[in-house]
């Protein structure tokens, strides 16, 4: 057993965008990094690209040494492996998992044996590309880490969690899953979708004229950037979180409905004031 | 009568962003840029930032030796310009504008008195920041200006407006001012009224929460970030292009509606598929 992380093997289980970042970012804080994924050919590139010690396809072989296990992999992903991996790991192993949506994996986690210690991750961060070729060291630098303890977490392995997350460049956040899951369902998962449906729109509207393609501009560039995430990733996110996702869009459709009825019915002094507080609200947030 | 940019008094009549940044950009291509502002203060750090060779706050001033006029004001007071501009310049003189709708102003172009070259204009570039310190001599730079002609526009003067966005470092495109204003609402109005919709939805369900300020991510940075744009420039913009605006948001919400409709009927594969799809038309822009 290894409470502190310079002395725990660290086995991350799933080799993308997250899960690589993360086993580089570690390297050298912890005793060792060990790399799971289900293709040789994504061990192979995790250690050209230095990011493992050394890599399996076998989970048992993976984590079966393991001081703390991350599971790095979509979200359902993660609920089937928390069903398996119990009488996989040795007392006291740490499992910490990255998914975005805490509710149902913190459920899956409260069955797992009583000699595992599970504790729910989210780090807020990643990119619009995936795979393992797309994994940066620098990936975690400055970001929130989401934990999600359960009851049953012991204080000692909370604490190894936060200094994982610490020492891949976060700060942590200790939230209630559902909290978080409703949380990020209005600042994560609704731009996914209004990304996605905006995508849709100018596809609809504007993809039959070739002048669209030279007069896109910056805006429309960042506002639909997320519609290029994984969609695997991303629909395990939706489904795992769809009441709050759904009632997230709800709040946003009246909105965009209020802000059109405005315009539409020439309200314009309302209108400006509507706009004016909204740009208050999101340069407060970031300048 | 100068037909040649080199050879040119170009008069920028508003110094904000989008005036202040192309004052800037032109410099040295043309035989001096004159700046026009309703404060002093602008003109005085237009004069500091070494973006114009001299400034005024009086219109006529201004303009009545310039051979191309810029109007770079919100697009209604481009209108109210138009009306009043006609017996203050010369024989011949340009008049070109960078306001983001372009019919309502080409139409007023077209009542401007024989003397004058009407042209419009929408260089595809800006920020959300606004104002002459937010000025960019290469903001311009690779971005594309569409040129919206009028029947009377002589091809020299079209040649000249040409010239002068080249030497900001755009490349051109010329267009209908009807189709310009509907590929915007889609690309450029839209991503706004979205950002907007998103900033107001988060504002009602999570602005209570202080955790949601430690776990905004990328996401919603960027899917937000033309929220932030000037007020009175984009009211300008809705308002002079309000029927295409509502159209795009139209087809928006119901693109939206779909997905929404997908998720919560639990139809996964359907789900999945038009994911896979936005994703593939997203980065086959971009990437």
């Amino acid at each position: 057993m290894a409470t502190r992380l310079q002395d725990a093997q660290v086995a991350v289980v799933g080799l993308g965008l997250m899960g690589g970042s993360l086993a580089g970012a570690l390297r050298g804080s912890c005793r060792s990094v060990v790399g799971v994924s289900r293709r040789e050919e994504t061990i192979a590139a995790a250690r050209v690209l230095d990011l493992v010690d050394w890599g399996t396809t076998d989970l048992r072989t993976g984590i079966d040494q393991a001081d703390v296990v991350v599971l790095a992999t979509p979200v359902r992903v993660i609920l089937q492996q928390l069903a398996e991996l119990g009488s996989m790991v040795r007392e006291d192993c740490l499992v910490l998992d990255l998914g975005s949506t805490k509710s149902e994996i913190v459920a899956a986690m409260a069955e797992l044996p009583p000699h595992v210690q599970p504790l729910g991750g989210h780090p807020m961060c990643g990119k619009e590309l995936s795979g393992i070729e797309a994994a940066d060291r620098t990936l975690y630098r400055g970001r929130t880490f989401i934990l999600t303890p359960l009851e049953r977490t012991a204080p000692w392995a909370l604490q190894l969690g936060s200094e994982l997350a610490e020492a891949a460049g976060c700060h942590t956040l200790i939230l209630d899953a559902e909290r978080q899951d409703s949380l990020v369902a209005s600042l994560s998962h609704l731009p996914y979708m209004l990304a996605c449906a905006l995508v849709a729109t100018v596809d609809a509207t504007t993809s039959t004229d070739p002048a669209a393609w030279e007069i896109v501009a910056g805006g429309y560039r960042d506002t639909s950037r997320v519609a290029g995430s994984d969609v695997t990733m991303m629909l395990d996110i939706l489904v795992t979180n769809r009441a709050q996702v759904l009632q997230a869009v709800e709040v946003c459709q009246n909105k965009l409905a209020d802000l059109a009825a405005l315009l539409s019915n020439g309200q314009e002094k309302d209108l400006a004031q509507a706009l004016h507080a909204i740009r208050d609200r999101r340069r407060e947030m970031y300048l």
